[in-house]
This record gives structure tokens, C-alpha cells and sequence, in this order.
């Protein structure tokens, strides 16, 4: 690893951090709240560590693949670190442990939370809850690589590790500028969604960081009955349909941007996303109706919202599926594994790799019929690499190994296995609510502190994909270059 | 597919289904239990139907790849439709998808009952049940292959698709002679456990049953409390021995009889194998002590038993593990998903299939630090083929597919998640008892005919490794050559 690159890029990632940290100071001294020393203290730790870092002079040193890696892992766990500061400090949370779980649930945009209730807290601690979603949606290193291009050599490799799929778009040839116009998608998305529920009646603290929690598919509310407060259908279709955009790919946002819509709409991941999301609305409404008896239109609306809150791993609530029948059970832990698609803020395993994986095994039976042909893997008519396959295979492996391993952790609490495998689920494909006592009705307060670190661990694998975090482990990375 | 071929082959299965229901009858009529309607009917139809289809003149015709497994997968279906007969016309069970069910488990060794009681049942019934187990643990093609020699050219496709594991391994260069040995193995196991549990006091009728459902990995008792009836440790022990050694690949047993002790000994997949089962009982017994209060040797024991009853997913009890603390059902669960070696009579993905996922995951990453490095995955200081890989690659992600898809049909039923998730992993691994109220002490009775269907068709896919029951479905197999 290069020491003093990845020094510098930490060092970068902090003063963003702290430039963000002052939208909630300033918020907290303009009215008065107690919250602002927290504040201060994590922007100031921020400034002190990150400026004399990112003033670190690396001409002519260029960043490898394992930089890349190392670096996002190490900028994640001290983006959380740093960021529960403010929890602490101002008392709203009384452990580190627990203010570190709100943190990371924050960045990775999972959304589980270790609060009883949101209502009574301070407003810069909900807005600066919020924008932890949505600076972590999109990622920071991306961020850092839109507003700093000239951050030197292989920068490409800093968005690789950070981006979620088996396979980076790049939209445009040059990695800052694929950065900066996946930030301006972002941020007009989020403006889109902020406009629309104020528009539908909801206030306008509300609607920005419901709007944040929703484009980032975080899911903090600033409500304790999160988006079902509002009792409006209106609000809760226009969150439904942001939540569908925001699972999708950016690239094909752009593409519709750019009026290449042929193209965007022939996308075979985009086709098993939105099938996906219309037949687990159509499975979790014939349970619904069938067995708790709700009227049609209620049960549609209740089974879209929650369908597309869990596929796009977002985590707000309109119902306590908890308390669901087994069948619509069922069908939202699948897409819990499943998530959203690549190379947008969703988390999961993504779309595309199911769609690598169907591919895989059907050729796979067809080789054993056929022994002699040899049969490519297409995608959007593009053959993929034999080296994605390997890559894909092994990460739904890995998934399901991490998977199984916060479960049996998490077990050792107070919990029964279905609470301790949807717990882990829910982590790791950064979803938010569990089933059970962790539903969307509970939270995870009730949990020691060995669940909640484990969680907290499973939420940074699931939204960095596992290589940058599973690097760290290796002792080779570490040996100075 | 070669039809006359198949059609041979089916009608010789057929004709050793009915010299085995030969035993029963004659039992039956020994001692005038009513079954012995049931054994003549379904005897004589095996005899009526079988007879001439293995007449059939195939001199000149070669087995295919495709004509082994589709002729496998076909045998498999057919055998237990035929199986089931002496159930139904017996009168102990009423409805035939029950018998089918039974059946079905039986020859998969899962050892699933929808039976409530089995204490009350004819002896014939209770020793054709047994028989089952049997057949089907090393597996009724190997045992057509090892009574007749001559079957003709590629006869090993036909055992390449019976044999559990990504590859066969031919212990001496003939497929008959291969299997002949594998018999022989089979033989004396079962042979030596029924006098280990004579001598520890089990009456000579039990000891041949449950030695025939521990050898086969089955899981059928004739006892309501299973193994736990007899209230002895030393018999208990005695079963978790052959049941562990039941778990291992043949040929590492074969070896042994060789005097090759040190190559069985350096099995890597032994070791995993031997680890896991290890690993597992402490862990269990930790839980258990810590949990429920009872002594540290109940607990051992009741860990070891359950464990390797589990891992080796014959399915025997001693204790409700449904009632067991969360992290002991954590580790059941997992143990349920590995189950025993390849080439062993047990179910589960396999600890070889495993092994090479773990390779190939640490290999993934190590690529991502040295790109330009091509490492080889070696199992047993044998190099790995890739195609192996994606083979075990794709058979994975089959298996998550199809245990999820069971899962949401048998949550259609009135059970809850944990109930249908393990019902649908115990039948896909061939394990017996599930999770709640589907566990040791409970039975499958009550679930409705699509859920026992389901799971009839989720034993089969474990049994026979997905692909024979798979190529089915393929149109192109079915036509004519």
C-alpha cells in the first residue's frame, strides 16, 4: 500500500466531512439548539486530523487497484467513526457503540436504528442523521473525485472499489467527469423529490430529509411512524416511484437524459429490476388480501411501498411487515438478498449479478447437453468477461458465508433465528428493518454491543461490496511499497 | 434420448425394485401381517412392467451423457411412484401424494415422515420403509451397474449422474467393478453396525432397520422417540460413529481398506469434514450448558448426536433441537446447507463444493492484489479443473434458487417463515427433521398436498444433484436420436 497516497485521500475525505458537518452547525446555532457543541468538536477533529493529510505532497506517486481498495475501506470506517461523534457528544445517544451503529447505518445507507423515538430529538441531529444518507448513497470517494479532479493518477481506481456492481460504467471517458455528472443526477433527483412533497403537503424541513433518506435509499425518517406519519397516499406513491428511480442504474438515467432511450429501456437488468418489483407487489397483494382480508386499493399501496422500500433497501414503512403473513414474508427477505441495481445508491446483491448468475446456470445445463459448444454470456447484446463470472460467483458466495456468520452472532444475543438471520440480511444488503421484534415497528436499541458492531460491520461489507474491507485483512496490503 | 435405451434400463430398475419388495412380502407372509396385499400389487406391477422393458434388444447403442442423467432422473421419479404403492394399498397411509411423500423420502434418505406414529405399523411396512433408505443411500443404479456388468458401452454416465459431488471418483478403472466395491463397502458397514448395536442390546429387528437408515444416512425409525427410545449412551454413540463415517467419501474409506492410511488421512475434504463436525459439537454444547442448565456430558452428547445427525442429514433424534436456544439452531441450520463429503451416501451441498468455493473466493481476492498472477485451485495437491469451478459455481446459486422458490411454496401453507425455510432446506438436503413445529418431535402430516409435492420434488433435486431432474424440463432432450 502507498502510505502517503492514502494518507492524502483520508485526509481529503475528512474535510469534506467537515465542510458537510458545518450544514448542522450552522443549522444549530441559527436556532439555538443544544446539539451544536457536537458539532463543533467533530468538525473541528475533522479540519485538525484531515487539512495537514490532504496538503501531503504525492506528485508522481500513482494509486494501484489496492490503494483503491484499501483506501475506501479504511475512508468508510473512519467516515463512521468521525461521524458519531456528534451523537455522543450532544447526549443524544449515551454509548460510542451505539452512536458509531447510527453512523455507519447512516453512510451505508442501511437506515436501521438504535432509536426509540425521533420525534423529541433536535433538528440538526435528524438533518445531519439525514445527510449521512445521503453523502453516503452515492459514496464520498465519488464525491471527492467530482470536486477534487485533479487528484492524480489512477484516481479511476478509487471510484472502482467504491461503486456498487461487478462492473464500473463508465458514462464518459474521463472518471471525474463520470463523477461529477453522476452527483448532478443525484442532486437533481433529490431536488425533484424535495419540490414533489412539498408540493403534496409536506413541510419543508420533512421534505428534505425524507428526500435525502430516499434518492440515497437510506431510509432515516425524521418521523417515528417514518413515511406512514403523513397518512397520505399521495406522498406515499411519490416515495414509491423515487425509490424505484433510485434503485435503478445511473447510467441508465443518463442515457434517458440524453434521449438515448431505446438504449435505456432495452436494459435486461433494468427489465428483471422492474419485474421483480410488479410481481412481488402482485404476490404480497393476494397474500395481503387473502389473509388479512384489507380492501384492494389499501393492500396495493401497502404491498408497492413496502416492496419497493426493501428492493430499492431503502427501510421506510407504511405497515409493520413484521407482522405480515409468511408468503409476503418471504417474498421481501428475497429482496432483501436481492436489492437494487448496480451502479445505483441501492444495496443488495444487485440485479445484474442474479441476472449473470441465472445466465451462468443456464448455460451450465445447456454445456451438459452440448459439451462441445462453446457459449458466451451476453448482456445488452455485450459478451461479459469469463473473469466477471468468477467474480460474481465468488461475491454470492462470500454474500452468503458473511451471511451466515452475522446470523450465528447475532444468535448469541436474545433474539430467535428468524430475527438473528433477518437482522444480518438486513445489514449486509443495507436495508434497515428486520422481521420480528426488529421490524419496522422496533429498533435495534435492545440488541448488546456485540450485535450491533457485528451489524455494523455486515452493513460497510454489504455497501462495499466485501474486497475493500476483506483486503484490509490481508497483511500484504499493509507492506510499505 | 435414446428411448429403447432408457426404456431398458428403467425396466431392469423396475425388476430389482421388485426382487427388493420380495423381502417384505416374504415377511409379511411369514408372520400373516394384512400388509402383504400391498408388497404382491406393487411386486407384480415392478415384475408385469419391468420383465419386458429390460428385454429390450439395445445391442449397438451407446449411452449418452444426456441419456445417464435423463434416465436417472426418469428412474428416480418412477421408483418412488412404485414404492409408494405398498403404503397406499396397506392401508397405513390413506391419501397416495402421503405415500408418494414417504416414499420419495425414503429413497432420497431424507427420512421426513407424515407418519404420527410409528409403532403401531405392521413390521413389513416398518422393514419396507428401512428398505428404502437403503436402496437409495448408495443408490439403485450403482447397484444396477454393480449386478450386471454387462449393461453396455458408457455405462459410467449413468453412475457420473447418480453419485453425489461435482467429480466421480473411479476407485479401479471399470465402472462395474467401481461399483461392486462401493457395495461391498456399503455392505459392510451396515453388517458391522446391526451386531455393534445387537451387542449393546437393541433387538436384532431394530438393529436391522436403523442400521440400514444410519448407513444410508436415511433417518427412518421404527420407534416414535427414534434412537432416543432406547435411552442408552452407548447406543447413541454408537450411531453418531456410523453416522460420521457414513458422511465420508467411499473411496477415502476404500483407501483405509487398502492400508493407504495416509492418503485418506490427508483428505482436505475429510478435514473440513471432521473440523465442521467438531467445530459444530462444541459450539452446541457451549450454547446448551450456558442456556438450558444441563450437564456438560448431556450436552456433549446430545451435540455430537445432533450434529453429525444433521451434518451427515440422516435425521435421527435424541433430543427436540426445535426447542433448542438460537444459536444451536443457527449452527443445525448451517450444518443442514454443508452436509456430509461427496461420494458418500449423505446430502447437503458437500464439504468438497465448499471447500472449492472457499478457494475460489480466497483466490478472487488475492487476484484483485496481483492481477497479473495465475494461481491454480489444488485440492489434495491435485490441480482443479475451471470448468469443476463453474460447476460447483453454478450448482450453489441452483441450490439457493430452488431452496427459496420451495420456501415461498410451502409458506403458502399455514406455517411460519422458520418452519417453511427449513422444511424446504431439510427436504432439499435430504436431512428429515426441520425447524418448529416441523421438527424431531413433530412430523409433516399436517402440511397441505402442494407442500408435500414440493417438498417431495425438493428431495429429489438434492438427492440426485438438480441436473438429471433439470434436463428433464430441456425439450431437446426428449427427442428422438
Amino acid at each position: 500500500m502507498n502510505h502517503k497516497l492514502v494518507a492524502k485521500i483520508l485526509g481529503a475525505m475528512l474535510v469534506i466531512e467537515g465542510v458537510a458537518l458545518m450544514v448542522p452547525t450552522l443549522y444549530a446555532a441559527a436556532t439555538g439548539e443544544d446539539a451544536l457543541a457536537g458539532f463543533v468538536v467533530a468538525a473541528l477533529c475533522c479540519f485538525g486530523i484531515g487539512v495537514p493529510m490532504a496538503f501531503l505532497n504525492t506528485t508522481g506517486l500513482r494509486m494501484q487497484r489496492r490503494d483503491g481498495f484499501a483506501c475506501v475501506g479504511l475512508c468508510w470506517i473512519l467516515l463512521g467513526a468521525v461521524g458519531a461523534l456528534p451523537y455522543v457528544i450532544s447526549g443524544t445517544v449515551t454509548s460510542y457503540v451505539d452512536a458509531l451503529f447510527e453512523a455507519i447505518s447512516g453512510f451505508t445507507t442501511t437506515g436501521a436504528s438504535i432509536l426509540t423515538a425521533v420525534e423529541g430529538l433536535p433538528n440538526s441531529i435528524l438533518l445531519w442523521r439525514s445527510m449521512t444518507n445521503w453523502m453516503g448513497g452515492m459514496g464520498v470517494l465519488v464525491m471527492l473525485l467530482a470536486l477534487l479532479p485533479k487528484l492524480g493518477d489512477g484516481s479511476a481506481n478509487l471510484m472502482r472499489a467504491e461503486s456498487p456492481g461487478p462492473v464500473m460504467s463508465k458514462l464518459v471517458p474521463r472518471v471525474a467527469d463520470t463523477a461529477k455528472i453522476l452527483y448532478i443526477i443525484y442532486i437533481g433527483l433529490t431536488v425533484a423529490e424535495v419540490i414533489v412533497l412539498c408540493l403534496l403537503g409536506m413541510p419543508l424541513f420533512d421534505s428534505i430529509t425524507h428526500s435525502f433518506a430516499t434518492i440515497a435509499t437510506g431510509g432515516f425518517s425524521v418521523k417515528n411512524a417514518s413515511i406512514g406519519h403523513y397518512q397520505s397516499d399521495a406522498i406515499t406513491w411519490a416515495v414509491t416511484i423515487f425509490m424505484f428511480l433510485s434503485g435503478i442504474n445511473f447510467s441508465l438515467l443518463y442515457m434517458a437524459l440524453r434521449r438515448r432511450w431505446r438504449d435505456a429501456v432495452s436494459s435486461e437488468e433494468l427489465w428483471l429490476y422492474a419485474g421483480t418489483a410488479l410481481a412481488s407487489t402482485t404476490l404480497i397483494t393476494i397474500d395481503l388480501v387473502r389473509e388479512t382480508g384489507i380492501s384492494v386499493t389499501d393492500a396495493i399501496s401497502d404491498a408497492a411501498f413496502q416492496s419497493m422500500t426493501v428492493m430499492s433497501t431503502t427501510g421506510f414503512a407504511t405497515a409493520d411487515f413484521a407482522a405480515w403473513p409468511a408468503v409476503s414474508q418471504c417474498v421481501l427477505i428475497m429482496l432483501m438478498f436481492m436489492g437494487g441495481c448496480a451502479g445505483s445508491t441501492a444495496g443488495g446483491v444487485k440485479s445484474i449479478r442474479f441476472l449473470l448468475l441465472f445466465k451462468n446456470t443456464q448455460r451450465w445445463l445447456h454445456c451438459i447437453l452440448h459439451p462441445r459448444e462453446v457459449k458466451l454470456i451476453c448482456v445488452d447484446g455485450k459478451r461479459t468477461e469469463e473473469s466477471t463470472m468468477t467474480n460474481v460467483a465468488c461475491f454470492f458466495f462470500a454474500y452468503m458465508m458473511i451471511l451466515m456468520t452475522c446470523t450465528m452472532i447475532i444468535g448469541l444475543d436474545k433474539v430467535d433465528f428468524l430475527e438473528a438471520f433477518s437482522a444480518a440480511l438486513s445489514a449486509l444488503s443495507n436495508v434497515g428493518p428486520a422481521m420480528g421484534s426488529l421490524g419496522p415497528n422496533g429498533n435495534f436499541a435492545a440488541l448488546n454491543d456485540v450485535s450491533k458492531l457485528t451489524m455494523s460491520a455486515a452493513m460497510l461489507l454489504g455497501r462495499l461490496e466485501i474486497v475493500p474491507l476483506a483486503i484490509l485483512l490481508m497483511p500484504s496490503v499493509w507492506r510499505r511499497k
